[in-house]
């Protein structure tokens, strides 16, 4: 009853992964170059008459993993008579637009960004309407999760004539500039675990201190690495790396605080976060034993499976995420110590900020010029914070229509996302015991009803925009 | 009474000519260099409580020429508090991006797209509103004429939170793929050339017969270089571009038929195609004599001031326009004989074609590979026609909202028009003879009631969008 194996049939499941070549720069007419894009496509309960198309926007990582993980696409399938189709984006999974060569220098990167991949999607429907027939005809969905939901929702707002409307789980795209409160996200993260275990979240508070005063002598950072069993042998130079890698596991237990075993960043168990605050209940102990027990903790997630010989602090999600890519694009690796920062070096800049009282982590203020010149030195390129709300609207997006936000209030993306109505047609969800995207994983019996809830209002306003279509069609012909 | 003094009052008014600087690429990341955008401001009017500001998304030309041939906006500035504002499309005018080369090559021409102009008007807006003071608070309506006009309507789909709406005069923006006839075009120059004088069409359609049999001798050569008062000899060579050239003199003659003396493409009387059909009314004659009445009519296009000495077969219209850039970006130079082919070599590939017999013209198909090997040749590129419609929708376009379709039915840009309402706030206004954004241009006491009648209505609809804007953010506040 686990996702891990309805992955797998899942997979066996799409009876095509297609390629078709695409236009390195939609853009501009000098550069003619093409690379091959890969889609997936399922069209088991397609019907050519009067079906529908639900077409996933593709984000960061290979795109089986997506489809893999998007179970609620191939549980709707049926009801809606759709054709799947699962668009991977470019520069991540096989879709390499230079091959190794893509992440070479900020030339090769220069076309990874969202409105390039957007455009990829506009041509990909057109041409799948030309060359499927009866295709032509449909309704075509955008559906998509985080940073994917981001896209299915400007894909609506940009390309509308290319879609009928948009469900964009958990996609914060109000994540910019000062649109929300820097500090939003970890106040969530936070608050999850305040609310999964007794002095859960107290406990992480102090680890900070208790791992700064440990740090200070040779013989601490020896103890940490064994307390730890770390990989390698810290030193001291690596305490805020410590601190950053340890940062984000809680922050990526509170996405993917699920009600069941899963295996979507790592293999984890049933609400994750409540099992690590049973290592997490006494602040008030020792350096070293609250150090014991924040192993204990990261242990449930990095070694639920047992399969672990030693935790490395230069890893936290699978490998099936694209992090060379992202973390030129935008990066979910959030750096809270005064050496690192937020790998979002193009456009899409997200201010991040703690500040201990509201929020169980350090202080870590955002600083867009110490930002900016560390992208410089590690990409050679210049973020631009505001292009994304220049481009996209901002919180100025009410003359758009037919787009499904939803989020889990678990979820710390949620800080950033939109919650609430906006006009009738721009419509929000929201899934009380809900983490990251839940509602597009596939139902299991765990499913808190609230996300049961979610996903049959998704599809009555799927039904809706699809009705719609055939009305206006038979109205036009 | 003529717009020529006109517009020098309109080049006193605007109160200052500014720069800002733009970014060459506003889709990619690893390219920094920026470029001097122009625009212009006039804020005699505006008010900085309560106004609005209208936004002239500058077309193929220097914007200098758009302010003073844009009358309109002058005159409802007060009635709508209004602001001025004409942006200088990149390529254009002064806004060159790379100076003196920036024609040089395809590298060169790289970023003149209609989609980088559009992010240059975005980012504009966004400075105005940041650093005027009260601009910030206040709704922004695009206008334009011709590609301007499709600029506009283009603007307000893809940036609908910098605009709350756009009027788009003389915007063919479905003069592209098969979304139109490809004879509609010349089928109205036609229909504007018989309703002019009796036989007047008909006259023009037998003169091309009369060119390739005069043309056949070294005799007839000489005898037509002399008749039609040619500043150079012409070659049998030739003939192809002479019937080419004076085909775009009808065309352009078309397209400005206003109703009072008028200077847009050359200086003119009124209703020019009226004092051109006094030359054409008998076809029944012999070549030499057609041939001579021909030169009467082409004199009043190119000599109505009596400068000229002698006609030059390379050009049509007002150095004003940018012709290097638009016949790289698309054409109004329309060539239909075989040797010939439009240039428009990027994205805005319009397909044309006459057939003989709906209109006056010799047979000239639409044969686009063809045309797509010319534009190789010429710029090193290769046309995508079907990304302008992939892009902006093509006729499906109804989920956008606050767009204003006029056309003159004079107008043969009119036939890639919108002609009929979309929607409620998707309408079209007609301007029954009304030549090129007639409705664009300062009033005249020879306006004919429909363009008054015009005006009027997009007034109307302008009120109605800033007072929603008001009313929106009174409640949001």
């Amino acid at each position: 009853m686990t996702s891990l194996i309805l992955s797998a049939q899942v997979n066996e499941r799409y009876s095509a992964s297609t390629i078709l070549k695409a236009l390195v720069d939609h853009f501009g007419f000098s550069d003619t170059r093409t690379f091959k894009q890969r889609y997936l496509i399922a069209d088991r309960h397609w019907q050519a008459n009067g079906g529908s198309i639900l077409f996933y926007t593709g984000n960061e990582g290979d795109i089986t993993w997506f489809c893999n993980n998007t179970g609620f696409m191939w549980e709707v399938a049926e009801e809606l008579k759709a054709m799947l189709v699962f668009a991977e984006h470019r520069y991540y999974g096989e879709s390499l637009p230079f091959g190794e060569d893509s992440f070479k220098d900020s030339q090769h990167l220069n076309f990874l960004t969202s409105e390039q991949a957007l455009a990829d999607f506009a041509e990909l429907i057109r041409h799948l309407r030309r060359t499927i027939p009866g295709a032509g005809s449909q309704p075509v969905i955008a559906i998509g999760g985080s940073y994917g939901g981001m896209l299915a929702a400007w894909f609506r707002m940009k390309y509308p004539h290319s879609v009928v409307g948009a469900l964009a789980a958990s996609a914060p795209i109000w994540q910019f500039e000062d649109l929300v409160p820097c500090g939003v996200f970890m106040k969530i993260v936070t608050e999850d675990f305040r609310k999964s275990g007794p002095h859960c979240a107290e406990s992480i508070r102090r680890s900070w201190g208790a791992i700064n005063r440990l740090s200070s002598t040779g013989g601490g950072l020896q103890w940490l690495t064994k307390a730890l069993h770390l990989c390698s042998p810290l030193t001291s130079g690596d305490i805020s790396y410590l601190k950053d890698w340890i940062s984000e596991t809680w922050l990526n237990l509170a996405m993917v605080d699920y009600p069941y075993e899963a295996n979507f960043l790592q293999p984890l168990p049933a609400w994750p976060i409540k099992v690590v605050c049973q290592y997490l209940k006494n602040p008030n102990v020792s350096d070293t034993v609250l150090l014991q027990n924040i192993f204990q903790a990261l242990n449930i997630y990095y070694n639920y499976s047992g399969q672990a010989q030693c935790l490395n602090i230069s890893q936290t999600t699978t490998s099936s995420l694209g992090s060379m890519g992202w973390s030129y694009q935008v990066s979910i690796i959030i750096s809270l110590s005064s050496t690192g920062s937020l790998l979002s070096c193009t456009e899409m800049v997200m201010p991040f900020c703690t500040n201990g009282v509201d929020d169980m982590f350090e202080t870590y203020q955002w600083d867009l010029e110490k930002f900016s010149d560390d992208c410089f030195s590690q990409w050679g390129v210049k973020p631009r914070p505001h292009w994304i709300t220049t481009l996209y609207g901002g919180k100025n997006i009410s003359s758009h229509s037919n787009i499904i936000f939803s989020n889990g209030d678990l979820d710390p993306w949620s800080g950033g996302g939109v919650t609430k109505d906006i006009t009738d047609t721009l419509v929000a969800i929201n899934i009380p015991g809900g983490a990251h995207h839940l509602d597009l994983r596939a139902s299991t019996a765990f499913d808190p009803s609230a996300v049961l809830l979610s996903r049959l209002l998704e599809v009555k306003h799927m039904k809706k925009w699809i009705a719609d279509f055939y009305k206006d069609a038979r109205r036009q012909s």
